[in-house]
């Protein structure tokens, strides 16, 4: 295949080529409405502008998905439409084709990424987080039960996840506030109140679910990929003092409802086919029958997490994974999410889980980098964290990386906003 | 105060007199589309219709959230909304104002509860599950750790709770689906797969979030009240040999998304207010100070609980319980869900947990009934349960009976399907 080429130019590190075309929700200073936009080199193209481009046989009668205030009309359409929609776009876009570059419209169309505010991606109904990186439960489950009863019997049995906050997921650049809350820094001592001391991020990503389903209706495995929209990065920030005084029988719940950060553009699973690659083995046991695929639904897509502290101008890279780490797929998390006949809507997300690796530098969460504060970790203005200070800005980037070619997702970064005070 | 007294006639028994008023969405043969609906006696008033009688200074700039689908715009005016909205709804519906009664709006603005279809009172953005009533938690926790260690340490120090699953909550009178699942009957053996074989009855009631808040904002103990829309009761459904596989360490999952039931009426926190009784006493420990109140926030509400198998006509009461046994307050829910800055939102959903006295009788869930199997329940067609099989109706009641009136809430129902077929 010929490389693709887009009017709108770029470079070669660009995250948002003719081969991305994210959708995010933005809006301007002259029109604060929110609306659909996908991105192209440093530009947003406006689709409430352009949306009667999509003149297909699917999209010609469902313009008015492009002038909503979230992409879960678009994402309801279902992945024949989504097919359709990135087809139009390619075409619209690239450097042969004069409808849109020759237009009137195409001043307008065409804003500046840099005059843009990102909102949140879509309505989200339900939020699930999955737990799905072997390295990160390994080495959890061996800082609090010993390396021989590191991973729990149904670990690989099933994908273990819990239903998350959906309230108080945020986009990229909205400051996080230090949590107050109970934990229990002596056992068998009365717990105490005030900030958590022990404040975590979790690199993960996450894939917004698109047409939904019935309830009492499980997706099988075969048909899942069509149920996914697209993936974004995800910073679960994780509060771990209060997480591990409360997290028993129930699981985690104050300890990460404060906030979870994803970045603002949702990447089409067809962006990331090119960069499938091999599934982690599962032989030992083998998975049964409802979680079993062959094709590869393995993503190698190289994450990074940065600190920046306050009164620094230089961030430090302080972990560097991929999200090729994980164990089980996001066909088994759905698969195994809708088993029981739980129903989908479209703009539900589903997340990854913290994504470690096996080198120390990759594990996906400070409770783990610093090995629960055992190992601080260097920054390099000469500062150290186990957990993160006030101030803090935390940045996670991820990018794939083919022959050419970026398929990037844009920044998914929160400031720590101090506590509020407390009597 | 004097009796209250409608120009709409009912007995003393009926469950939806002028002191109750709770609001539903409904919808008709006629007219196909929900809306928001008052019970009153045997009828609905259909506030569509009579929207205009709403002058007061706050609702007659609001008069749209009466056509609303869903009662989120009504919940999220706040309290003195709610307020103007019931002194509207008790003088309208009074037996000595003529406005309504002697309206030609009458008669098309009362339908009788027998014609209507009930629709989930809310779009629920998201739903939470307490773990509150400590009889509940103590027979739980003796069955899997033995008496001694049946609490967990924090249990007494905060309202223990989860995140659950928003978009599989249903009203009342909709099937329920068996899940399939993985279960493990034999410790240590490889997890099977089939449909649930364990499936279980949680008696419980929630209320629904008024007005919102912002995120990073706490709701102060004193201001809780406030948030409290109205109250419902719920069937938290739950599959408990999958959750004894699935939830270490992050809680329930598939164990009780597949269903949740909800009642269709959702009764005013005003209209419980004469109901209100001694709370539990909380004295070792005592909470920390965010959770600390002293007036009276627990609700005198005799609840139970009846199975219909499929071939009888009989129904069986198998629960007698009531609200009153709660250990925690809803002030105490609230705030402790909030104290971490998480965000509610109109419709927002939190439920009690499980509502267990300390009489056997008045156990809320077949697992406590039956302690784990050992001690069947005799149902009066002959047969006996340990958990539900196929076909079963269970239905939960619940009113509130003061000198001379009742304040119900309808009924919670569900019926049993079989589970799909599987390979
Ligand atoms: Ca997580
Ligand atoms: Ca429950
Ligand atoms: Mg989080
Ligand atoms: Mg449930
Ligand atoms: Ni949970």
């Amino acid at each position: 295949m010929e490389k693709m080429a887009s009017f709108v130019e770029y470079g070669p590190e660009c995250e948002f080529p003719i081969e991305n075309l994210p959708y995010g929700i933005f809006s301007t200073v002259d029109n604060q409405k929110p609306r659909p936009g996908v991105a192209i080199g440093d530009k947003v193209l406006d689709l409430s502008v352009v949306k009667g481009l999509f003149t297909g046989p699917l999209l010609s009668k469902n313009q008015h998905v492009f002038e909503q205030e979230n992409l879960n009309a678009l994402m309801g359409l279902g992945k024949s439409s989504w097919d359709e929609c990135r087809q139009t776009l390619q075409r619209i876009l690239s450097a042969s084709e004069s409808v849109l570059r020759d237009s009137p419209l195409c001043q307008s169309a065409l804003v500046n990424q840099a005059d843009v505010t990102m909102h949140l991606p879509a309505k989200i109904g339900d939020y699930t987080d999955f737990y799905s990186s072997i390295e990160h439960a390994t080495n959890v489950g061996t800082m609090f039960r010993g390396k021989d009863n590191a991973l729990m019997p149904n670990w690989k049995h099933l994908p273990v996840g819990y239903h998350g906050r959906a309230s108080s997921v945020v986009v990229s650049g909205t400051p996080v506030r230090r949590p107050l809350g109970q934990s229990c820094p002596v056992e068998g001592q009365p717990p105490v109140f005030g900030p958590c001391k022990l404040l975590d991020i979790e690199l993960e990503m996450a894939f917004f679910v698109g047409n939904g389903t019935a309830l009492g209706e499980p997706i099988p495995i075969e048909k899942t990929a069509d149920h996914i929209f697209g993936l974004v990065l995800m910073n679960d920030w994780s509060a771990r003092d209060i997480q591990k005084w409360e997290y028993v029988p129930l699981g985690p719940f104050l300890a990460k409802n404060f906030a979870t950060t994803i970045s603002p553009w949702v990447v089409p699973l067809a962006a990331l086919d090119p960069f499938k690659t091999a599934n982690y083995s599962q032989v030992d046991p083998q998975p049964l029958p409802y979680l079993r695929h062959e094709d590869p639904f393995t993503f190698d897509i190289p994450l990074s997490v940065a600190i920046k502290p306050e009164d620094s101008s230089e961030e430090t890279i302080i972990c560097e994974s991929n999200f090729k780490n994980m164990y089980w797929t996001m066909k088994q998390q759905l698969a195994h999410h809708t088993i029981s006949g739980c129903n989908m809507n479209p703009g539900d997300l589903l997340a990854s889980g913290t994504i470690s690796g096996s080198d120390p530098k990759s594990y996906g969460s400070m409770l783990e980098l610093s090995w629960r504060g055992t190992k601080p970790i260097s920054l390099r203005d000469g500062s150290t964290r186990s957990f993160l200070r006030d101030g803090d800005q935390v940045i996670i980037r991820g990018h794939a990386q083919s022959k050419g070619y970026r398929v990037g997702f844009g920044e998914c970064s929160g400031i720590i906003l101090p506590a509020l005070s407390h009597s």
